[in-house]
């Protein structure tokens, strides 16, 4: 049997070997970072060692960096009862706290008309489009931009932003709300007072260990090169499909895209057929964002770029990591293109 | 240099070996449980059987198991919006949601007139006193209880219970919210509707993985009598400190108490010095919970027991665990009478 080739990052990325060792260092700690004996100092030490590692791949040194369970609480905290504007392609997390007024263009950019009340993503997970954050914005939602494309939290004159671990190469279950120094957010989760009292509860030690080994290995990466790497793997993906199927689109490529997504629509083929169809041939991809991915309906981001509902819903999202290669796209390209021939053949 | 011996464990408990090599092996899964492929359902496998562990070890087959990133989280789910009755004993955590309205008595115990609109710890973190669930309670805090008494959800009568992971050697940021199944709460944290919609993100893969394997290690244990062994080496302690400490009080020792929690009052010496003292000896306990107790405050709870400031500020816990031998109480009782003698010495 052939190794699985796993093209789904975008969803969740492996985790890091420095962030596994880092997790591992880290499970030897006893301590309740709010003890004040010796075992409770050490475990406190980490956590403030991978906010510093934190703040410093996201370009926010000084201001201040909340650890959540996640981006999904973070845009709770930065967003619920704030009566924001946001666009239709924000992700649900945000949108669920938010109007979607904003307008998006057919190329996937949003155009913001008041940005002290409205919310912004950095990058959209489905297409990859990359957006112009405007000075002044209320809430960006930087998971999927963050790690991948060059982003200085302090330069983005955005109040508050919304990260996480495991689109990094960190653990599931850990993120982060970063704020500008000052800015007054009311807690949800109360109690013991932990993360300056914006965010109570024993820290995750062990995923917050995991969060700061894979945000410093992430910014070295982006310093690297080394998702130009990715970016001329997806580039040649793109470019094997597009010679043998005349009839696909590339969702966003007229746009500022990051440099591992590629959003395919193939009218008349569905989305989720062609990723069970992938999935038995041992690729992991994914129709619109894993969150929604088991729900049988098209993808919201593509009907607000314009596209028709069953246009939309016969995208899927291809999106690279580090760790892919040139063979792992070409043998993805070959495969699927065999099936598409299969399914012309059916319907036609 | 000694080893230093850890006497915090209702603060944290140390990482269970069971819980450890869970997690190692989830660092392997790369999927998204939200994700239809091959590597999206094992994630998701890994949740459901942790999941059930965590159901099983709580005596809650057939309720609702909602992962939370803790206790705390939790009982924000909880009892946020719901003008609970509560006592002065709970944690903060549930305190920031409920009034302290509910009588305590000078053992520690709470009479609740209202069980529907009440919430009632099962065990109290400083003192280890036992409550007597009522029928009907809309909320009981079961995070110190949990693994170290028997409990069962299914016939303690609560609407719903908070348990954390890393109380019973799991790590740290995880925990659930366990529902009797029908019962509806509002989510906090929206967005992917994951966790049957009450709790949206994308899943702590290797906190689950670790908290399903302490939890069915936590179930072994209780029914190996592990903390039979444990209460021996509690009142070992506690005898050993009264044979030679007669102004000492041990808070609650009339009523029913968690086996491996002594609260140890003695007046005119602050128990934030004996912590101290006691850390630079290699030994590590708290005053209060550890929560608060980095706030320069004497314990709420055993004021709310009827003791006078000075004296509740005058508490240590000492909490043992399954790993602590009768060696590690003799040694600490012996170093904590020589620095009594100290203290007496100082202040005669």
């Amino acid at each position: 049997m052939t190794a699985r080739i796993y093209l789904d990052h975008n969803a969740t990325a492996p985790l890091r070997p420095g962030a596994r060792d880092a997790m591992i260092a880290a499970m030897q700690l006893v301590g309740n970072p709010s003890s004040v004996h010796a075992e409770g100092r050490a475990a406190k030490a980490l956590v403030e060692r991978a906010r510093a590692q934190v703040a410093a791949a996201i370009g926010a040194e000084g201001a201040d960096v909340v650890f959540t369970s996640g981006a999904t609480e973070a845009a709770a905290l930065a967003c619920s009862g704030r009566d924001l504007s946001g666009a239709a392609i924000e992700h649900d997390a945000v949108g669920a706290w938010a109007d979607d007024s904003l307008m998006v263009g057919a190329d996937g950019r949003v155009s913001v008309n008041s940005p002290e009340r409205s919310t912004l993503q950095l990058a959209n997970s489905e297409t990859g489009v990359v957006q112009s954050l405007p000075q002044g914005l209320a809430v960006s939602d930087m998971t999927q931009g963050f790690g991948k494309v060059p982003v200085a939290f302090n330069w983005a004159g955005t109040e508050m932003a919304l990260i996480s671990a495991h689109k990094i190469g960190g653990p599931k279950g850990i993120g982060a709300l970063v704020l500008r120094r000052g800015t007054e957010i009311a807690a949800q989760i109360r109690g013991g007072g932990q993360e300056m009292g914006r965010r109570s509860g024993t820290e995750n030690i062990i995923g917050i260990a995991g969060f700061g080994a894979a945000a410093e290995a992430s910014a070295q990466d982006l310093a690297d090169g080394v998702w130009d790497r990715v970016e001329k793997l997806r580039n040649i993906l793109e470019k094997t499909i597009a010679a043998r199927a005349k009839e696909t689109i590339f969702v966003g490529k007229d746009a500022q895209r990051l440099p591992n997504t590629s959003c395919i629509l193939t009218p008349g083929w569905k989305g989720e057929t062609q990723v069970m169809a992938m999935d038995l041939a041992g690729f992991a991809i994914s129709a619109g964002s894993a969150c929604s991915s088991g729900k049988v309906r098209a993808s919201r981001v593509l009907m607000a770029m314009g596209y028709s509902a069953d246009d939309a819903a016969s995208a899927i999202r291809v999106s690279l990591g580090p760790e892919n290669t040139e063979e792992d796209v070409l043998r993805f390209a070959d495969s699927w293109l065999k099936r598409l021939e299969k399914h012309r053949a059916r319907t036609a």
